[in-house]
């Protein structure tokens, strides 16, 4: 019922510094931790033993002891020791995933062959850090993927989920412009602002008064991976001939969506500036700014989960905004997603 | 499932002052909200969008607007503003509820047909301020309506849930009459307590010392409306022949019964008095004391619920002073409501 | 679905001093009291009348009245009194259990016959206070019965989940001896450790330093009590020929495994030790040492059952450590314990 042969975010690359994580990923339980040597491991969250949750042991120099009769595995997920003999049973092997990790984002591949990293996401703002700086976050929503798929698509929320923070009425009215890559799975959404007033979001960190150009271009790389490239600028500024476009400061703000189990996603979300890199201060607004963004989506999705699990169906009216959630759906369900009647 | 021809409950008028309330009423979602000049408007909780719910939403003069992607609707329940766009779907309109004001409690008509105001029950002793004060509240049970009848009929159980503050032994004692009036649904229970113990709740309002008589009057009109009319006064000076009856203190004690859904109600109350009219300090009093019984009731309700969820069957021994609550489920029967075996 | 016909512990003695006790036994809801004269009664936990719990009630004298409508029940059960008449129906009589305190734990029979004293399982230590000190608690464990058997049955695991307090390396690595009498129903393991550390649990009570001889031996009585005989002494100094042993330090570790539902067990513990007897300061460091080790059980088993309720299928991997758990499920299949396939 998941779409398995893809990449995911699987946990932020500080969450595994102590204690190893615990994540239900596409109903996997997946136990994550980093080794004293550094290596990044994602292990089946279950000890063949008693079934105790592997995420609840200790890392011990490159392996993990269960936390309940210390069955011990390697990074590969092969066990090495059980407590009181020196035989080990050959069926108390654990599966064990590939990672990868992309500066503060730690991918997993959940498919059952060979992991294929073409298909891995490209996310050179959360590397380069002399040019882009970031900060990072997960939340996880009580409602299922396909939701957080509908909310990040049709930005005119922000007018009125976050207005405050992000959103103006122009996000609401701008006509977008949608474009499909079936074969590549992408969707793009464009909306163009001209001449509009800059958000409290914007205006404290560029500096910019008055009104502004702002860009929204989303790239959705289904199943897991979202980036909306913000351009901001002064009024009819735009990029050169060349494509050259230092005039203009740029945000990618990126999201990974992870379907933790039927009802539950995890919403793990970046953002990457090209101004004000480094600056501290800015990355303590930009972090705070956002966890409230997020959350009043996450606020929004359980709303809308708990809600249709009391009526008998939903239907839905779509008007123009919705062509870009609409088109996502389309290339959801061309690759195999399957989507339940309500 | 449930009786929907009738009026019932839907909120306190003090609740709508600021923002939209939300109801799940008989099952259905309702979003309650007074618009800028004053009108009270009830409208499906669940915009056609994409099913948020609306009570999330903002008032704007006299429309709501919805919190997710502003869709904009009258007090009709009609679109009349879509994001981005001209054109309103025709599909894009909600149901809109007949409601109607009686002073400190607002109704809602819930059938499917034109609102029937002959059905509407009559509470002059919330609208006339002049000769009767009065405090109201509201709590939510996790419990069936039918519990709550059971409980209201039956007020035997003052003398052991309610002890301390309006039950005293002789309410148990008491032998009861009972009446129906099977055409309009109405069930009368007397009980006439002579030379009893004056309870802390009359004593300290009415400044009664010693014993009184102390009737307690209950008139039940099937399915959503309950009114106990409570006199008190002087050992054996009963109402002169005329029917006026100003040496004695009255009470009237009200109850809006509203099913929420199948295992919850509404339990709406009201005490209206006809003495220490306008004085604050008894409202205070009284609302405090009130409050506290209604959470006994509500306490005892949701465990009989819990516990009911546990066991196969509930067989019930009744006696003679069950026979309001008997009388109260035929005529709730007769009306066609479906009774749970167990 | 249980093993009804045995008993269970239902209650520590001090918990029925002051108000009546309600627990769930077997999936039977129990109200357990102790009259005025000092009786201990327990009477199924539901009024005939409308179905209130009786442990929400009030103890008067020899009778618990029920706290909604005052049904009143003698320690047989009888109905002695209903409101508001004299004829009591003959159907209002509620079951009542044999129970029988033995010092400061109250043991119930769940059987449909008679009780059998033969089964009752001997605790002299929780009676006999001059030889013995003990302290005594109960857990509520959100898992089934057999999962706490499980945990019991391998204490392997105190190496893992309890190091710091009882656990250390020896415990997990030092080989078991199991023996099983299947007509009695008892399952015993032997755990001889020589030569080793002594744990904190022990350090301080005994005044032991350096290194011990630890034995562990275990009676399982199934299905409901576990005996766990600690002794604690100096290197290669065992009991004398003629069985006297006054040279050693001996705990007894008693568990009531009591069943409350299909998936919930009631944990009840007892510590009683012919060493420091009397002393305060010692009760007070193992009932704080002891609920520290009972709480790391709880939150081991809550963890499992509800991961378990997330997968289909738990395999499991078992080794020679789990003799004596697997023994253990042997018997209480052979006793008619139907064990889920999961």
């Amino acid at each position: 019922m998941f779409l398995r042969e893809y990449w995911y975010v699987a946990a932020l690359s500080t969450e595994l510094e102590s204690r190893p994580v615990t994540r239900q990923i596409l109903g996997e339980h997946v136990a994550l931790f980093k080794t004293e040597s550094g290596e990044i491991v994602a292990l089946a969250d279950s000890c063949p033993h008693r079934g105790y949750p592997l995420s609840l042991g200790t890392v011990v120099g490159e392996q993990l002891v269960c936390g309940y009769h210390g069955f011990t595995f390697d990074c590969a997920g092969t066990c090495v020791a059980v407590p009181g003999q020196d035989h080990i049973p050959s069926r108390a092997n654990v599966r064990s995933y590939p990672v990868h990790q992309q500066g503060k984002w730690v991918w997993i591949w959940m498919g059952h062959g060979e992991a294929d990293y073409a298909k891995l996401p490209s996310t050179p703002w959360l590397v380069d850090t002399e040019n882009w700086s970031s900060v990072v976050g997960v939340a996880r929503i009580e409602a299922p993927f396909r939701l957080l798929v509908d909310n990040l698509l049709d930005l005119s929320h922000e007018t009125y989920l976050h207005n405050g923070s992000i959103g103006t009425p122009e996000v609401a009215t701008t006509p977008i412009e949608v474009e499909v890559d079936e074969a590549s799975h992408v969707v793009r959404v464009y909306r163009h602002m001209k001449a509009v007033e800059c958000p409290p979001f914007y205006a404290r960190t560029t500096g910019l008064v008055g009104q502004i150009d702002r860009w929204q271009d989303i790239e959705y790389f289904a199943p897991g991976f979202y980036l909306l490239n913000a351009r901001i600028a002064a009024v009819d500024d735009p990029p050169h001939a060349d494509g050259s476009d230092d005039h203009a400061f740029h945000m990618k703000i990126l999201y990974g969506l992870t379907p933790s189990h039927d009802g539950r996603v995890y919403d793990f979300w970046a953002l990457a500036r090209d101004f004000c890199v480094g600056d501290a201060e800015v990355d303590v607004f930009l972090e705070k700014m956002q966890t409230a963004v997020v959350q009043e989506d996450v606020d929004a999705l359980n709303v809308l989960q708990a809600r249709s699990e009391n009526v008998p169906e939903v239907t839905e009216v779509s008007i123009k905004i919705d062509r870009g959630g609409l088109a996502a759906r389309r290339v959801l369900a061309s690759m195999g997603e399957p989507r339940p009647s309500k």
